[in-house]
């Protein structure tokens, strides 16, 4: 059974605190053992990549094997069903659409002086797209990696994907192809991370990567970053459901195992004002749970990590709702659009009971690479800014310069920072007519 | 003596190479004392805040005494000048001009199925910005970070200054009052992230955490990324200028040695199509450094990281340059713009030779907090955007998911996930009429 907590009890603020920080810090040693790994292929390159792929995934390639031919590539995808295909590329479609409408505008503007200023956004050339093997091999995850990156301009875009035991998803290939993905390497792990950032032979260094992965890839990320951008460390997913009396108690509690049946570490907590509700929800989990084929995974998510909260009325759900910071939120009360006015922290909302979160991990539009253990606070979802960069622009004339470089002069000499002053200095005294 | 090089040398591409890959790795043995301070404060809180302070700073605090008083601020502020407060009201003024254009928009929109979908940007409920103390200790910096903050709407605002031997800077303190900051504290190093990040009975804890700072203060960041959020870990400040044969080799000269004067380990570089101004830069410079108070440190770096690169013509000068990737990038030519349109990598433009970079650093109204070490590749200087987040919307109808809820259920039967299909399913079947 999941924690059965109520605002009205006595130590209620002390159990939401501990519910709150049940997220586990990272282990040392898995830190070691990518620092390790990246070591080795920095200095042996392919050959340290063969010789890993060889040892974690029993897999024989060479450097000319390391990324999938296009006929290896098309074999794989003419076995995909011809629903599979329509599903993924209306997903693909509607990705897409949401996400060109993020592409950020440039900007140019002269100031009162005459001084031209403004920014200018423009696409990271090369990106790399970490994508997990076996189960966890996610072709929804590659269509939201990877068509942000797209829309966004990336000149070169290449995945890696482990095929632990020769095993491939054909899906995953389906996805690359949809969404503009130049080469596709069956490499993973640690490994993979260490090749995209630093390069090797036979694969080209990106300037950004980003994707889930297991403890070493994020280790290998954490890593990494500065040398290249990375997205976030997604910790394990989560899902808050704040529900009203007016709930089929079935569909809320297949939203709660929609997370939960992700990962033992994942968590789900429902909010709500009805005692029935909170009671009905937690039977339906209950029997549910029993069908699902990863029962267990979910059962020790749900058992561990899980939780029903009655409050007296949505109000204390929205400040709840706001220390929790909940990777994936969903509303389903009558006037969703009131509630989400009053809740400030979450990665993606989903208002009223039409909305299953699971519509936003494949279809809805918005990104589901989302921000998790209360990231919510200070980070968003993956995007298509998350693949350009801004540089600012400024442009003095000869009379901006002169109506405002007094301050630039007084505050470099004020920091201590005389060639900065006399950069303008030397200019001023160019001028003709009277300083300042 | 910098080095000299020319794209028609035989051994240029080797150079080069070498030229950007200076930059040092980080220190193992700092990021343990970090490590071990974080550690201290988040056991012992203020108490130990108030032993470190009096260890590193010697300087002797209470926990009541950790903050500035408005009293004091407003003492420390009677001493500043009318001018600098002038040219620091300039300044504020800018920046804040600036900044209040990046102010992201929300969107929402109904697509064809009858989906409400779109996003809501807010702000980060608390920041914290570090500042450095003693030489490095610069007013603009507090400008820079505070502002972007306040414009973003962000509730509270607080600095944390270290105040080596109880030297105070006032126009720090003055800086802190034109932005809109709640709070400043005396402490500094490693202990003043930790505790940001995590609070103690007197700092409450911030989501963000912003601000330059040496080596622990990068590295205790470093530490505490993913709890509270991070700006970028700047490393040495970096100049390029772009220079034809029409240009004052004294301005010049001064515009490299405003980034080496900052540091030992900043870098400058010239690329010319003149070999007569590379001649005579490198002459004034010599010259000129002579002159500076902290010709100790501009000249070390000048020497062992400064370069100046003599081209063909403006096409390779912008190769090389999107090589560099440079934190500041001047283009000192006739035609400014159409330069900066053939290059894609630098964190901050300025164009045209009335445009020195010092004027970026303190009034132009752009941010100077920049990315180093060539991420301009792939991230951005500071903004409004970094202090705010983005919540994504969905709110789908019974006609929509009816839509496009068929491609939600196969793609999650097809990667193993049976709740998430079947929180779709669910909602389906409760519709009237033909299903797909």
């Amino acid at each position: 059974m999941p924690q059965i907590l109520s605002t009205s009890d006595a130590d209620f603020e002390a159990r939401f605190a501990t519910l709150l920080t049940l997220k586990r810090e990272d282990a040392t040693e898995v830190d070691d053992e990518a620092a390790a790994i990246i070591a080795d292929v920095r200095t042996r390159g392919d050959a340290a990549l063969v010789e890993l792929t060889e040892r974690f995934d029993r897999v024989t390639l060479t450097p000319g094997t390391l990324a999938f031919s296009p006929d290896e590539i098309e074999n794989h995808i003419a076995q995909v069903s011809s629903e599979d295909r329509e599903a993924l590329s209306l997903a693909a479609a509607r990705i897409r659409a949401y996400h060109e409408r993020q592409v950020p505008q440039d900007a140019s503007w002269t100031d009162p002086h005459g001084a031209v200023l403004g920014w200018r956004w423009g696409p990271i050339e090369a990106a790399g797209l970490y994508v997990p093997g076996g189960t966890a091999s996610y072709p929804s995850s590659v269509l939201m990696n990877a068509i942000p990156a797209q829309v966004a301009g990336v000149k070169r875009l290449v995945v890696t994907v482990p095929t632990p035991d020769g095993i491939v998803n054909p899906l995953v290939l389906l996805a690359t192809r949809l969404s503009g993905v130049d080469t596709v390497y069956r490499v993973g792990g640690a490994q993979a991370i260490a090749a995209l950032a630093y390069g090797t032979e036979t694969i080209a260094a990106v300037d950004k990567i980003t994707g889930p992965g297991n403890a070493w890839v994020a280790a290998a990320k954490r890593r990494v970053f500065g040398r290249v951008g990375i997205d976030m460390i997604a910790g394990p997913s989560e899902i808050l459901v704040i529900a009203d009396k007016d709930n089929d108690p079935e569909w809320i509690a297949l939203d709660l195992l929609s997370q939960a049946e992700h990962d033992t570490d994942a968590q789900s907590i429902l909010i709500t004002t009805d005692a029935g509700l909170a009671a009905a929800v937690g039977q339906a989990v209950e029997e549910l749970l029993q069908t699902l084929d990863r029962r267990d995974i979910a059962a020790a998510s749900w058992r561990d990590n899980g939780a029903i909260v009655t409050v007296a009325d949505l109000g204390e759900a929205a400040a709840l709702a706001d220390q929790i910071a909940s990777e994936h939120l969903e509303l389903c009360v009558a006037d969703p659009e009131a509630l989400a006015a009053n809740i400030a922290h979450a990665g993606a909302m989903f208002l009223g009971k039409w909305t299953p979160e699971a519509i936003g991990d494949y279809v809805g539009g918005p990104n589901h690479v989302l921000p998790t253990a209360r990231s919510a606070r200070f980070s968003s979802g993956l995007s298509v800014l998350d693949f350009m960069k801004r540089t600012t622009m400024a442009r003095m004339t000869p009379a901006a310069l002169a109506a405002i470089g007094f301050a630039a002069e007084r505050l470099a000499m004020s920091e201590g920072l005389q060639a900065h002053g006399q950069s303008v200095t030397a200019r001023l005294s160019r001028l003709n007519g009277p300083r300042r």
